[in-house]
């Protein structure tokens, strides 16, 4: 097992990683832009240092002085956490040069899966049902209209090396589709630095559901059951919930099996997610694999009781998966709501600032992974999410009613925040009766007057 | 189902009851002291009513005012909580009196069992194995003395209608036995307003190891295993586990068998916990029972998965259990440490105050119950435990690990607290091995230099 980890990300996912080395011995150390000197995670982990400027690019994108930061801590590892350069990886192929483990899959994984054309050519090959799509990337604004064509509108316009939402734009009509083309092409140079582009047939009022899977390597693999994502703002997920009301014991095992197939298709080691589009009529389709721990993994920890972190940790170090299929069950329910700063009568805008007041809801089956604290100034820099809010009921039931006395709980004085907008979607009627889809959002705001 | 409980109590188990209330629906009622005017069950509650000043016998215990404020707020049950009138038979019968439901036992249980003389004549008629001592209460100090002689030295002092430790003497010596009982006299005199006195043997290097049981009005019964309380300091429990790391399956399905025989004994019905003392042959000695929640009631939630305090209201609504013993499992491990605002360089002594910084720990199975936020002003009229933090893990270890790393993030700032000494227990030696007893605090507080 390593002695030292650093870990190559921030906020809340940074401490969710620090508690875990902490549980098993493992010193940390902590890496900071000079935006986040105050940050809980530089003050939380065994060491901190500071690499870089404010800027993403100059800090936490860093690979150069993340790089330095490790061997000069001496660490022998390194956890990327989700963004940043998690997906990346020529910085999984730099680490391994550099004789660092890299916690997450072989570079190669990364390579197939994390490309999203590649990841799909892949899946055809492996039997694995894919959303029709556009053979690979797009090559300019002739085979862009060729293939919208071809597969049928409405399309949906993709960066291949995207996540979290962005890079993406949906295309109604053929009028409006260069125009997205061009700017989904620029925010995924700007936002992930590979302008690469796909096409796919838009499935309308899908549900997201995606399986979590664990990989050793030695070839093991197991799938954790569903998260219901399907919960999004603009392709951001808000809420999640595990187990999918939707999901029956069958298709869960089919999906599920599904799952570790497209993954073994790469020889996937680590922790990883095949995300699926879910129609109405219980078709699945594999839509893209994250290679890399989730924002929403707690609620999949909640209802398996098993630690994720910890297993990447492990699976990294080499060990063999401890658990098998049979051991995996899914018991009683989580929701978790991401917390965001943003003012949602403004059009969710971010809303950095400081905090000025804090009251964390606590008791029976309440989580609470954030790494914010009174007094904390949020920096304008990085993501809005400032804490995961978790609950788990022995049923959906006890769950709702648990998030709703927690979300009723949460304090944060000082900034604007989503948390009477979580408390309303948790009570609109979709939402309790467990059909909404992945345009439900947007179908709720128009009836908003926020 | 009632839909409108007033909770009869404060600090974290008042919080705890309005959670629960609020994920049933129903609406809750705070009563508050002067003194407890910013006090946060007080403000969480749906209605909160002042009942008097500070003193606990003007507020907390001022029977005549929380009936009016019952009444007023048409509130159709009180929940009494730990500690105050929750074990107070003739509260329990006013309650009946006029219309409101106790959520607790009926008052006769509380008069035969909340009575610690009366409970070991009754146990020993149901056969229950007890620790030898006088036939019920000391009635002069001839008596006394010639009890003692028969039991054999050490003997235990201690009041009928005491609990939570006080009031508690152990003898060793004939000559210090005078001394001692009129001392506990006049304690419990004052915690209970009942100086009634009882002796027992004093077993030496006991563990202190309780059954959780429920009952229902239909006479159904089941236990959900034991907890560890043998961590205490001055007859006060500090640190609890469960399971017991002594425990065995075999013994604890003997043991839960008798808890439920003792409790049908008194036809006993609600939330009730049967105290044992085992000895290191293993050899178990009905204790008392506390006709309560008791405040350590979280860990046999986080290994069971029950919500107590809604099987608690569930029952005194006159529900079925809805559990029956087959269904109930031991998973994994819980402890939890009780945080309390004193100073352990000054003997423990209670260290009322401002809490200026305030960070909880969080994170996967972690869970903290308290009353307390950041600027919150610790009245020194009240019990010096402001929080409560649980942790479970899948084992034991992990659970040690996970409480180590939780406390190592507590940040109490602006008050002396018991963290630091929790950190050390928690790694202490005997604690690490599971063997420690009731005496292990004291022996290891000599080696300390707090």
């Amino acid at each position: 097992m390593f002695n030292k980890i650093l870990i190559a990300n921030r906020g809340e996912i940074a401490v969710r990683i620090i508690r875990a080395c902490r549980e098993m011995g493992i010193a940390t150390v902590a890496v900071y832009s000079e935006a986040d000197k105050d940050a809980l995670h530089a003050q939380m982990a065994d060491e901190a240092i500071c690499i870089g400027p404010a800027s993403p690019k100059d800090s936490y994108l860093n690979v150069q002085n993340i790089i330095s930061a490790t061997v000069l801590s001496g660490a022998q590892a390194i956890h990327p956490g989700f963004g940043f350069l998690s997906e990346n990886s020529k910085f999984a192929k730099i680490c391994k040069e550099c004789n660092i483990t890299f916690i997450g899959p072989d570079p190669e994984c990364i390579d197939n899966m994390g490309n999203k054309s590649n990841a799909r050519d892949i899946m055809i090959k492996a039997g694995i049902p894919i959303v029709p799509g556009s053979k690979g990337a797009i090559e300019n604004e002739e085979d862009l209209l060729k293939t919208a064509v071809h597969i049928g509108y409405p399309v949906m316009i993709k960066a291949s090396a995207g996540g979290g939402g962005r890079g993406i734009r949906i295309v109604y009509e053929e009028k409006d589709i260069i125009k997205n083309y061009e700017n989904a092409k620029a925010e995924a140079e700007a936002s992930f630095g590979d302008g690469t582009i796909y096409l796919e047939k838009f499935i309308e009022k899908p549900k997201h559901v995606e399986f979590q899977i664990l990989g050793d390597n030695f070839g093991n693999m197991v799938y954790l059951g569903e998260r219901d994502c399907s919960m999004q703002r603009r392709n951001q997920k808000v809420m999640e919930e595990a187990p999918s009301p939707i999901m029956t014991e069958e298709l869960r095992k089919i999906m599920g099996e599904t799952a570790v197939k497209a993954a073994k298709a790469v020889s996937y080691n680590n922790a990883g997610t095949i995300e699926f589009l879910l129609d109405k009529n219980k078709n699945y389709y594999f839509m893209e694999m994250n290679t890399r721990i989730q924002v929403e993994h707690p609620i999949t920890e909640m209802v398996t009781g098993i630690d994720l972190v910890k297993e990447q940790i492990k699976i990294a170090a080499g060990e063999k998966l401890s658990i098998s299929q049979q051991d995996i069950n899914i018991h009683g329910h989580s929701i978790e709501c991401r917390i965001n700063a943003e003012d949602v009568s403004k059009n969710f805008m971010p809303c950095p600032g400081t905090i000025k007041e804090l009251c964390i809801p606590g008791g029976f089956n309440v989580r609470v992974d954030s790494a914010v604290y009174s007094g904390y100034k949020i920096p304008p820099f990085y993501d809005s999410m400032i804490a995961k809010l978790i609950v788990y009921g022995s049923d959906r039931q006890e769950a709702i009613d648990r998030m709703r006395r927690a979300l009723g709980e949460f304090v944060i004085g000082g900034v604007s925040t989503n948390i009477d907008f979580q408390f309303d979607l948790l009570n609109s009627e979709e939402f309790v009766k467990g059909t909404y889809d992945t345009k439900y959002i947007e179908k709720y705001m128009k009836n908003l007057s926020y």
